[in-house]
């Protein structure tokens, strides 16, 4: 079994050095773990850290019984428009790694569609490019499947054998139940940490500022280091429901500063003490 | 050199711990770290921490050489009140832990605040209490003294004969900018923590989509954890601060949205790059 990889990021690089400890998937042995990315640069860093044992042409991974797609969500797309059948290994697995998944998923051609494994890995840093890739990423972590029912029962087990074999734990849920819990717990908390980061920013002298920052700051702004062309992208596939889960926030936010400006304190401590009722949740 | 600490929390407790490590302050060895919390409970389980040597009287604890007031900041305020000259040591050295500066150092007497030095070392966690106490909090990061020219001297060469002792670094700095800045970093990024835990706690099934949360959430939501009392009492002093900073805030929450809602996707994507620029100061 060959399994390709495009894009040679965090997801997709950390996909590559997982997989070297995987030694079959659905009984198959693995021969060659394939990559592609379109910067040189990170095909070449993706080969000297050892992500994956070759760096081919795109058409050679789609020869790959396996490929994981794992680019920004809008390339993604672009890659399934430019598919046609003769393209393809006949029996082929693709699967997606992206954040939001009814776009996706909805822009699957129907001869492709049973082909297809839409998954999103719960599990990312900060960090980004092929030297952000770590074997141990997926471990322990969650992967959603997404409309699973759409996609051929083989591909489904192939799929599962991977995460599986690579440490995670399966939740299968429909795409649009994806994309509306996942906007409010990861997207939209992502703009959250932008805009403290640019709030801070836009002080007078944020030099003077960030320099007594601890703990608290350094975990609400973690967010803000993300890629802006990888979210970007997700916003943009996902708008409406980022739009949604910032009003959720927003009607609690202004609930905050109402208690504030009325010194209402006991409701203040109250909601705080509700808040801290999450964490027999998590 | 006896040493007290009121309040045996996570501030106070740690305290206690990071003391056994110094042998002398000012050129006196430590002989005793005393102890009081107002909770049995907490002096209790404090003692079989081993974080103070003994759980004594407040009225001993007034005659020890120095004293840290470790308790929520209108505690801080009510302790300054009780107290009388007779009560102290005549060359007390006098240092609180409190988080909001203006407040605690404008309700010192005159006739005590020579033997006073408000201090705020930046470090901390979510976790409270003297179960939450470890020896390394304060090692290697920075505490605040605010408005340390209305200290003596030998009070302030005694605090940060101690706070170098445990490893810090000192930035002296006024308590108006202290109040200012901490808003920003710290306070307010505390509601907005608290907020997205009340925003997800107040979904129709809070626990499917708090089965999916990674990193990212678990970063965001952290600070949600945190003592509603100790919080409530910050919240008050520093009122007129955290509103403001909820207003900077607000300002590019609000602009992240508007780009959101018109497509102003290259807009945004610059919003993001921008605050990705803040990681060259931390």
């Amino acid at each position: 079994m060959k399994i390709g990889i495009i894009g040679l990021g965090l997801m997709g690089g950390s996909m590559g050095l997982a997989l070297k400890d995987l030694s079959q998937v659905h009984n198959e042995p693995i021969h060659r773990i394939l990559g592609y990315d379109n910067n040189p640069l990170h095909a070449q860093q993706a080969l000297n850290l050892g992500l994956v044992d070759e760096c081919v042409e795109l058409s050679e991974i789609w020869q790959c019984d396996v490929v994981f797609l794992s680019v920004p969500v809008s390339g993604i797309v672009e890659l399934i428009h430019s598919l046609s059948p003769d393209m393809l290994q006949s029996n082929i697995t693709l699967i997606d790694l992206g954040g939001a998944k009814v776009e996706i998923l909805k822009s699957i051609p129907s001869w492709l569609r049973q082909s297809f494994v839409g998954a999103h890995p719960m599990c990312g840093t900060e960090f980004f490019g092929p030297s952000a890739a770590f074997g141990e990423l997926y471990r322990n972590n969650i992967v959603i499947l997404a409309d699973v029912e759409q996609s051929g029962s083989y591909q489904v087990e192939v799929a599962k054998d991977i995460f599986i074999g690579i440490g995670m734990k399966i939740l299968k849920m429909s795409s649009n139940e994806h994309d509306k819990h996942i906007a409010l717990i990861s997207h939209m908390p992502h703009i959250m940490s932008y805009a403290l980061a640019n709030a801070t920013l836009s002080q007078e002298d944020p030099q003077t500022i960030l320099a007594l920052v601890g703990g608290g700051f350094r975990s609400m702004s973690r967010l803000s280091k993300s890629s802006p062309q990888m979210w970007k992208d997700i916003f943009k596939q996902n708008k409406q429901n980022v739009l949604e889960a910032m009003s959720y926030f927003q009607e609690k936010f202004d609930l905050a500063r109402s208690l504030l400006e009325h010194d209402d304190w006991d409701g203040l401590e109250e909601f705080m003490a509700r808040a801290n009722t999450l964490q027999k949740f998590l």
